[in-house]
């Protein structure tokens, strides 16, 4: 058997193999599709945003895992594989970095420093008082695994916290929204807005001006999900009107961002990436996937199901 | 009886006024010793930094309250009526809200922020990715209520936390550090150094060039404490050689910092003031002096040992 890895380079694919061959020195590994030498060897595949019909190449395929979070890029392929279990990514050290973020943001935004931050003109000394945000309800948009991990870091932080989700979840001290009156019932007490939905034929769209301008006056945004989700000049329309005091984004419709884009001249659109830490810590990652290869099934967290 | 208000503008005397009178509205209430009609009368003082001697001028005296954090500054003046009890404040919001400042501030470092921040010349755009400051290791100076308070939040976030005071204290999951030797080993530890000590002769200059010197290379200060800890030009030895990675610093020897001081043209060195909330939420702490009013005796934390 072999494992292929088909992820972009700024995702280090030679470093995931290193890491799975320092933990198994016999494991045989494919990097990228091109150069794969015999495609019938192919037993697992890890991929992030994989080319449609990629994955139908390989006939013995036993399981396919994405390397990102969310099922959205691995479920936009057509042409998957039939019957093939996909595994669910639960990255706990993403969980804590994604976690912290999004803490940050909205820390700072309670203190009103992005906008400090943001400007050139703005002196350090002298204009640096901080003033506070009154609100502090946060709404996630998908209560999955990130989701979760977001609402239990701003619980500790004694923020309150709403979530809203395909299904109504039961989490303590978390108020569950689901459905289209969810939705607004949720908006309409927001004051930080955290979206983290995947991208789906339901999600696409979903923030614009008519969703947007529910939540509270002067409530900020945070989209760390998918750019398919935000209509860009809906959210600039709502900044420049003052529904919404500002938005930070780590991803967009298109990537990387157009240099004409007018999300770049807006003083209240901060962008920060969520980035990821480096070199990052895969060991946990590795074993798991290494779990799998050995026992192959049963797979756990299996996304079948939502095929 | 009536009670004496003497804080700085600053700090809004006039709303602390009117929030008591709110109340109880029979609270005669006095602001500023230039315009008080019967010193004999005045029961119960609010200072914030008290002018050496203003104190001794009241005979009937019950109860001296700080309105700020620490008892430094009142115990500054020497001639402090004897046998007069000195309210030590706790006031909710303020740990609340400072404990919130470090942690943003260490977030802001760990993400290499601080300095996109500071510097003008950076674009939000493309330069924001971010990366991890490896460390982890919190070192307090000072546990007393705010510097718990802080400890407490951060472990919630998972940092690890260590304390210095005067005393060992045992605090669950704080590593507990006291004397000269205990100061020499937490420093050696620690890669966020933050000062909550109040300004005696033993903390006086403090951090210097020794001791900040044992912290780990490429460690963060940030000194909400009081200013006379710090000897500044060490502080800037120590940045340009490497040694500190950055400082954020909300208290100064001299304030406000004079215009020319190096302190404003360091590139690492940031101003970040803790700030309060405006309307500062006085209700909690008008209760408390009131009830202190009302009975005088017993005053809880009675600060008088300390003398």
């Amino acid at each position: 058997m072999s494992l292929l890895i088909c992820i972009p380079d700024s995702m280090h694919p030679q470093s995931l193999c290193s890491a799975l061959q320092s933990l198994d020195s016999g494991l045989k590994i494919e990097i990228g599709s091109e150069n794969v030498h015999n495609q019938d060897e192919v037993e697992f595949a890890v991929v992030w945003k994989n080319p449609e019909g990629l994955l139908k190449n390989y006939p013995n395929l036993k399981a396919i895992s994405s390397y990102g979070h969310g099922a959205d890029a691995l479920l936009a392929d057509k042409q998957l594989p039939a019957g093939v279990p996909l595994v669910r990514l639960k990255d706990t050290t993403m969980a804590k970095w994604m976690s912290e973020y999004l803490l940050t943001v909205v820390l700072l935004q309670r203190r009103q420093l992005l906008e400090y931050a943001k400007n050139p003109e703005f002196s350090a000394w002298g204009t640096a008082v901080c003033h506070s945000h009154p609100g502090n309800q946060i709404g996630i948009l998908g209560l999955g695994y990130l989701g979760l991990a977001a609402a239990k870091v701003f619980l500790l932080m004694d923020f309150k916290v709403s979530g809203w989700s395909r299904r109504n979840k039961q989490v303590k001290e978390v108020e569950s929204f689901s459905g289209k009156k969810g939705f607004s019932a949720m908006l309409k007490q927001t004051d930080y807005l955290i979206n983290l939905l995947p991208h789906t034929t339901e999600t696409r769209d979903l923030l614009n001006i008519e969703t947007l301008s529910q939540l509270k006056r002067g409530a900020y945004l945070i989209n760390v999900g998918r750019g398919q989700t935000l209509v860009d000049e809906d959210l600039i329309a709502l900044l420049d009107g003052g529904q919404l005091s500002g938005a930070c984004l780590d991803v967009f419709r298109t990537e990387p961002l157009p240099k004409e884009h007018p999300f770049r001249k807006h003083k209240n659109i901060y962008w920060l990436s969520v980035g990821t830490q480096a070199p990052r810590p895969l060991s946990q990652l590795h074993r798991k996937y290494l779990k799998i290869i050995d026992g192959l099934f049963p797979v756990v967290n299996c996304l079948t199901q939502l095929i």
